[in-house]
């Protein structure tokens, strides 16, 4: 593999696989098997595809995974009930609402009905107030897989100009603040810029990082990024290709072809964030598990 | 008053008055008086100054606000109980625990005791989170104030370059986060530095507007910023000064003298920021009244 690409396939690898060790010491250790529970509503192509990948990687590395599946037209009522059983039930020590919800369900409502230590997705408001105020619990994973991948790959974070590109709840604003604060991982100086921003090109040839989760492909051209650049691509987007078998391909927000020629590193899409993201909700589902090993005095 | 001094004070008696008028129309047509309690504990000399100023500023509006005065070694369960009490008191819509609290008490635990929609200061959790998912309820009141003069000044906000030197859980974070949304007052291109941050001055030099909340006196010089340069000064120290009263003056993070011989604005300290905050704090009690107009069907 081109050594300017970044391996996030491997590193997921690696994670996963510390992850596996630990969860195996816990439930031998304390008879503690981590469990998510999944709730998926409807029959959403792609939904049902990132579901499968959330349960085989569940049970590679030895975590219990059940999914509920509700039906497209359940109500509000149906779902919250389904929450707050699960938000009781010990066997599961994460709880994970595959979004989108279909349009006559309030996600918000319904997620923050999810108890906040059980809030693996990190969407409840609590969670996302904890890690504005410098507490972090339950961060969103592509977030903490974006600072693994650069802690893993010797990036330097710590006093390094980071341009975020994309302020989106999901990905731009936690992972601006995960990388502003204190401590390994963070002391970055993070700039945030979004459709509204001026010059993003001045700004980009200006970073150490580029992060780019904007959500449309091309946002970055080889012309904006520098020699020494490290660009991380959050993006995915669905390519028409009739050469593939599916008929399409999946392409990031980045222009690889042309910024791989000129930047220091590129994470590939797919093969990229993508794993990182699994690979760290496993991290928080076994983070949820260690929960319930703490008991009040 | 030099034109390049931007009067805190004018627009915090413009926005207060626009707040008294708010309040006489809910008093007298939905019979709604707001009301804010304010829990003291202990003796510290700023706190008991800052108190006063708000009750001041809360009486002059029409606000009902009542102090409630705790001992120095008040338990954690006697401040719990207070506030779990005004949580339940209609008479107030607003609860305020004056910091900072004495050492033995849990400051986040009994922050996030209060009411999240009685929270004015918007420190809990989950108002927190609220902000940065993107639908703010009560958002610190420094931030706003900071906000509102932009908006008062007509400086603008949308695709300007801001620079916020600080990441503080009350100013910096939030600040950004407000900046960077969708919408009026929002839509800037943000970057957060800190003492981490390498070349300051470049990167000061480079915005349209600075706001600095380092709470470090001599943060930002007079090399640091260009002529177009809007300067925001959030600092508040006290400067020994034997030729005052008290004895001390206050001064910001800004080298005002310097800075206001070529920035384009800059606020001063006192009379800039400060009287801001005070004037959002009312805003928000108000904000928090408007909610028990809000019935359930």
């Amino acid at each position: 593999m081109n050594k300017k690409i970044i391996d996030g396939k491997k590193i997921a690898l690696k994670v996963t696989s510390e992850i596996k060790d630990k969860i195996e010491i816990m439930s031998k250790g304390q008879n503690i098997v981590p469990g998510l529970a999944v709730i998926l509503i409807g029959e959403n192509p792609a939904s049902i595809s990132y579901v499968k990948g959330k349960e085989k990687a569940c049970k590679d590395v030895g975590i219990f995974t059940q999914t509920f599946n509700l039906d497209d037209s359940s109500s509000y009522d149906e779902v919250s009930k389904l929450i707050i059983s699960l938000n009781k039930d010990d066997r599961f020590h994460g709880i994970l609402l595959q979004l989108p919800l279909p349009q006559h369900l309030d996600s918000d409502k319904l997620i923050n009905l999810i108890n906040p230590k059980k809030d693996v997705d990190g969407l409840t408001s609590e969670n996302a107030g904890l890690l504005l105020l410098g507490k972090p619990r339950f961060v969103p994973a592509t977030p903490l897989g974006i600072q693994k991948i650069l802690l893993e790959e010797n990036i330097k974070i710590e006093g390094s100009k980071i341009l975020i590109i994309g302020r989106s709840n999901l990905v731009g604003l936690p992972l601006s603040i995960l990388l502003l604060q204190r401590g390994k991982g963070g002391n970055a100086t993070v700039t945030i810029a979004h459709t509204r921003t001026k010059n993003i090109e001045q700004l980009s040839l200006n970073a150490d990082i580029v992060i780019v989760a904007s959500g449309k492909p091309n946002t970055l051209s080889g012309k904006m990024v520098s020699k020494n650049s490290i660009v991380i691509d959050v993006g995915i987007s669905r390519l028409s290709d009739q050469t593939r078998k599916t008929g399409y391909r999946l392409i990031g927000d980045v222009n690889f072809d042309e910024v791989i020629n000129i930047a220091s590193k590129v994470t590939p899409v797919p093969g990229g964030v993508g794993p990182m993201t699994i690979a760290m909700l496993l991290n928080n589902v076994y983070l949820a598990a260690t929960f319930s090993q703490k008991r009040p005095f």
